[in-house]
């Protein structure tokens, strides 16, 4: 196994081979996820449900508060099934939930599950309705305080419908966003999607700042996340964004709080991990996304797919039906760089299909 | 490789995945050990070497105070053989000694022998004649002042004939125990048991208290282990006790200590690991020990077992001729959420045997 580095060098993820990781789920619901067929990723009606499930998978491998493990309509499982999988072959030292605004809290016990008291946001079509600069807030306390033994943070998001907000997003900020934005769909369901961030940036004032903007058309996530990465810049914390175009999105926010306080950080802390399927997708493209930052970026994608199997219900990664979530891009990378065979990863994934 | 729950749930375990263990073999000799036919374990005449030559072999991989590693006669190895085999594949982080009265000193340098000036304890059949507050004392305070930079704290025992004292110590105190202890041999030599345990049992009083009872009939392994769990859980450290109805005895101390004073514990930081040959065994029912507690318990069991394995030596433990000891258990499940595959293992143990 090994990465490719879309943006930067390799220096930052090859410093970092071999070294200790702690892996932080961010998990959100936006209730963006409950406009009919807006996303194909989770069970079709409780998708909010999905970043519940995702954590207790990553950490137990069974699904709690579900009979079943989320399967979209056409059998793609959940990328947690790939995270989980070099969880078991290379253990993360620590897995930690941040909730959100989650609806169902997982149920895990001895794993901290950070809870900052945050409510599910609302559709952004309908406004979002999120006090950002509290969430915000949050994210640059928590991660000021955040201490740990390991060399690195691995910082993963879990958000049913989170491509379209961040799409959303990116557009209220003002970046350029056509076709850079990857779905949980092959074939976008581009109408509903559109339509979604057509009525949410219809909410949005040119003259709006940041945070009024994000209010309206972001997610808990996003915005926290945003919050994290600059509380992380104040201290010697290495971080790693596991996620595509969402994850560039938090970045972006960054960049434009950044922009409208006339700051600037030192970014060389911070990197972004993907996968393959992002990386070549043919309908989005991170770098554009990435280059449009003030700061530079370490990216990395990592070259995992799976050729090694026949599972057809794998394969639909391959094919573009899947490509990013729960940090599984992050965890390939990690695999990379600890030793972790191709092979074995795809033997070991395929174990918990049956 | 995986571990089943015999009681509580996963999560336990789960959040250990991949973190780091100080491994403590807690080795006693009880004078029992030279009732003739005891024990199947060890070598016949020199059984009471037994925990000196297990605490050689799994720090150094070779037996020092004894020319040939502990056999029994049927030729079954020493489970210090699996548990040498897990270190050496993953090492624990720290491996110390209690010595909690040995006959001969552990050859070893370097490795922590901490002693506590205990003798070998009588023949339970004339009476243990152990100090049971002193060494239950000695236990608390090793506990309360034990500092460890590992997640967590495996405690393991040797002691020859050790489950005669646990099951004359569980009937002692009043638990139902017929039929639920394991031993060493696969066909029960229960006459000369069942005489030793109640010819034990005819010296302890109605109305002795659990201390007075413990000082007759148990032995140091079990009465310090006691104190350690009940010391360990003043303070957050995580402790799994790694064996089968012997460290069922130990929390069955703990329930009548906490009993007799009206006390409670939280329990939630401690656990039990055994091996599959004691979950699945027929001759003894360590879950039915454990659910006589008053206190929840997580206990888990390895799923390893030798079906990789053709050596006759080692099929003997899938025969039930050996089941537990020196930690095996826990060091199997260790090994389960450390990324050991079955079949490494396997040839690990294997090269032992040449």
């Amino acid at each position: 196994m090994n990465f490719e580095t879309i943006l930067g060098s390799s220096d930052f993820l090859e410093y970092l081979r071999g070294k200790k990781a702690t892996f932080l789920l961010s998990g959100s619901v936006t209730k963006t996820c409950e406009i009919p067929n807006i996303s194909q990723a989770g069970i079709p009606g409780k998708l909010s449900l999905t970043p519940t499930l995702d954590a207790e998978f990553l950490c137990l491998k069974e699904v709690r508060s579900l009979e079943d493990i989320a399967q979209t309509p056409k059998g793609v499982p959940t990328p947690a099934l790939i995270t989980r999988a070099v969880h078991e072959l290379k253990p993360f030292s620590n897995i930690e939930i941040l909730d959100l605004g989650l609806e169902v809290k997982p149920k895990i016990d001895y794993f901290k599950i950070h809870d900052f008291d945050l409510e599910p946001s609302a559709r952004i079509d309908d406004g979002a309705k999120i006090d950002a600069m509290a969430v915000f807030q949050a994210g640059v306390q928590f991660a000021s305080s955040y201490e740990t033994n390991d060399d690195y943070v691995i910082l993963a998001e879990s958000v049913p419908s989170g491509t379209t907000t961040a799409n959303a997003t990116a557009k209220a900020l003002g970046y350029s966003s056509d076709g850079y934005f990857s779905s949980s769909f092959k074939n976008n369901p581009s109408d509903i999607k559109n339509e979604t961030i057509k009525n949410a940036l219809n909410r949005v004032l040119q003259n709006d700042d940041v945070f009024a903007k994000l209010s309206n058309v972001a997610d808990n996530m996003l915005i926290f996340n945003a919050g994290f990465v600059l509380g992380s810049t104040s201290k010697d914390l290495k971080v790693i964004l596991a996620g595509g175009t969402q994850m560039a999105t938090v970045l972006l926010i960054v960049n434009s709080i950044l922009e409208s306080m006339q700051g600037e950080i030192n970014s060389s802390n911070i990197a972004l991990c993907t996968t393959k399927w992002i990386n070549e997708d043919e309908n989005s493209n991170i770098k554009a996304l990435l280059q449009q930052l003030a700061f530079p970026i370490n990216a990395y994608a990592s070259s995992f797919d799976f050729s090694e199997s026949s599972h057809p219900a794998l394969k639909l990664y391959d094919e573009g039906e899947a490509k990013e979530g729960v940090g599984c891009g992050a965890a390939l990378c990690y695999a990379a760089i600890n030793s972790i065979e191709k092979i074995t990863l795809t033997k070991k994934i395929e174990s918990f299909l049956g």
